[in-house]
């Protein structure tokens, strides 16, 4: 398969001004941060993406979306359904095909030279199936994340084939259902914020939004009966993934920018400067 | 006098979005830039504020004035007359009354306890006339300030009664006209952003405004016509002013809010941390 269509999605009552935040990216251009994930869809080879925002957002983003106006769309989230309802909100976008998504309220930063986008939609392609990113995870952070078990890909050492998803699962949970061979004792393969989705995951999340008894559904809902039916994998990232959300996380995903491209020095002695600032004035 | 009004101006149309950057202050709470600026005016017992904005972005910065919502009002500049035109844009509200005067694109960080507007308001008040915050800057950087020169009130260690007040001079304007006894050498009194201006300022702004020759009109050419006409001084601040439009002006910025707040040991931890990942990620 080929991956031509992202969403991604900035619905979140919360977290709705993050995407306007601006960040100086590893190129030493300033972004905002939905035109830093754009760039790193369009680098993927991605074509045409759909933004799912809160009702009357829109308007704000577009004025954001720097040199990629022209590739995007957004749909509104009419009703506080859960975050895997905000992606069914893109499917007359996707119209049947495959696609790359991401929160907007992460940034994914590479230390060394490989595109977070760019590894998984490779792999998605050349295994024809949905592809998650994941992250060894420590077990006090499994509260955040939803987390996969599953079994090594013969001779692939990052590549997993998924048997069991959970929401932000109990430590206890952790190590009866998702221990995954070969990680560190105490580690679990928790969601990246990245995905490669396959058109089963749409018809999923119509089922579960159809019944009745559910109000919200997530994600890993959709991902856990994937699992079920069809092959669903997990591509173990080295890079690193910075949650904006969290306080000082502009602050750390930019010092991560800025430490990692092409402005370091700039950047170090700028820390060496305001550090030695405070020491002056204590005195 | 007292000081009861401010007038902040975020009507450049190049950082229109600055004040809508969010970041986290000293006491450790998620503010907008706006937030940041309108708490440091409060907290100088200032009761109104008018934000002078380009047309259209008053509903936008309306959502991140946070808890002082109730003393903001917006008032749009409709020309691009200058920064003198935008402060004159706020005439009506300050109605005769000396005003608190701050840009919308400046941090102002104490390093030590003192907070900048507090301090300005109080030397105004007592002084009851027009004081501008100014800072010892260096010979090459006097082509993005305006600067004075005058002599020093004695018996007052950074207070001076400014006779010459030059837009951006270059060294040589500077060393013929502006050299300020007691100030180390290649070193000039420079504008930190922050002003209380008395009423005669808005009377010398309309009078240029008037003038069919003038097209735009800065602050200081207004500021230079008041040296002329009363007393104006110039209180030489101890703390750091942080330049938001500048590349990695946010980020130095929360470096310096983190770093001289109560978060100090957290941000020096994620500095060090961040380091490290770029030093094994080299490797």
């Amino acid at each position: 398969m080929r991956i031509r269509k992202a969403v991604i999605t900035a619905a979140s009552p919360s977290q709705r001004r993050l995407p306007l935040q601006n960040l100086i990216d590893r190129d030493g251009q300033e972004r905002s941060v939905l035109g830093i994930l754009l760039e790193e869809v369009v680098r993927a080879r991605v074509e045409e993406i759909c933004v799912v925002v809160c009702p009357g957002d829109a308007e704000h983003y577009a004025l954001v979306t720097g040199d990629h106006a022209g590739r995007v769309r957004f749909v509104e989230q009419h009703e506080p359904r859960g975050y895997g309802h905000a992606i069914h909100c893109a499917r007359e976008f996707t119209a049947g095909e495959p696609f790359l998504h991401l929160v907007s309220d992460h940034l994914y930063v590479n230390h060394t030279k490989a595109s977070c986008a760019t590894e998984l939609i490779e792999v998605a392609e050349l295994e024809d199936c949905s592809v998650s990113s994941v992250q060894a995870t420590r077990e006090g952070q499994l509260k955040q994340f939803g987390a996969v078990g599953g079994q090594r890909v013969a001779g692939r050492e990052r590549l997993y084939k998924v048997d069991t998803v959970l929401e932000k699962p109990t430590p206890t949970e952790a190590e009866q259902r998702i221990v995954v061979p070969g990680l560190r004792s105490g580690h679990y393969l928790c969601f990246f914020g990245m995905h490669v989705l396959a058109p089963a995951v749409m018809t999923i999340l119509e089922e579960l939004l159809a019944d009745p008894r559910t109000t919200t559904v997530s994600l890993s809902m959709a991902l856990a009966e994937l699992a079920r039916r069809e092959r669903f994998l997990a591509l173990r990232m080295t890079q690193r993934r910075y949650d904006l959300g969290v306080r000082y996380g502009l602050l750390t995903a930019q010092l991560a920018l800025g430490l990692s491209g092409r402005d370091r020095d700039e950047i170090l002695s700028q820390m060496v400067e305001l550090m030695a600032l405070r020491e002056m004035a204590a005195k």
